[in-house]
């Protein structure tokens, strides 16, 4: 996977926290992940197709941090992930991902965006399956991490 | 979301555990899903772009029924959810969603996939965030149940 791809999402991640959250996160050094799963508690994922490519991305948070989030944006901390969390982070998915998507197109890198699907689950883990390069990057802050992963095909 | 689309999906799941795994499960009713979650241990879930839609597909499974698949499949059963069920999973996830793709593609619906993810965790659930009728359809066997979810904007 072209380097390039990568700081887009880093940025637009950052940004989007920073604007709805006033929350700065500190990004770790992206890695290519071999077997060390980003464990979780809940994730926003989406598929990702272009002309030459296709992939996809996932954000997982730890419980904690994504409350902290909420908090944040909406006033409000239901103690739990619950639908309304689901939702926000189905909307910072598609936010985050909509961000890099603008950032590569004006490099000439083009895809289309599915639509976003979240998992809530203790400590679950997340395998890409595309035959491509996996680059995990954490982010951390005081109330907990967070990870983005992203897969590309060739 | 038009009816047309359910069939393939169910259809493929049928035929692709049957032709690989030599297991027939029972389909039970599409069901509108409102709140009611699909509970599992592991799921492949998938983005759909299309030049008029995009959505998202998940396949979730329990623990016991997708080992008995491995089993069934590759004769081995590691008793646990590893690296070599999740890639099945993945795989799965890709043909049945490729079959439908053709079913579909045959009746004038078309979209790309983009590559699959694959969720482990014990009793996860899954939320598709698409702004579209969600269908989720059970299937049972004597060795648990899997789930097929589908959520299509428009």
């Amino acid at each position: 996977m072209n380097v390039n791809f990568i700081n887009p999402f880093l940025q637009s991640l950052l940004n989007v926290i920073s604007t709805m959250a006033s929350m700065d996160l500190t990004p770790g050094k992206p890695q290519i992940k071999s077997d060390n799963l980003a464990k979780g508690d809940v994730s926003g994922l989406i598929g990702l197709v272009g002309p030459q490519t296709k992939g996809s991305l996932s954000i997982t948070f730890e419980q904690k941090l994504v409350l902290q989030i909420m908090q944040n944006m909406l006033g409000e901390n239901p103690g739990k992930i619950n639908e309304e969390v689901t939702d926000l982070v189905g909307e910072i998915t598609n936010m985050v991902t909509g961000g890099a998507k603008n950032l590569l197109g004006q490099k000439g890198y083009e895809f289309e965006m599915a639509t976003p699907m979240v998992v809530s689950g203790k400590g679950h883990t997340i395998s890409h399956k595309a035959n491509g390069t996996k680059i995990i990057m954490p982010f951390t802050s005081p109330h907990g991490t967070a990870y983005i992963e992203i897969c590309f095909e060739n």
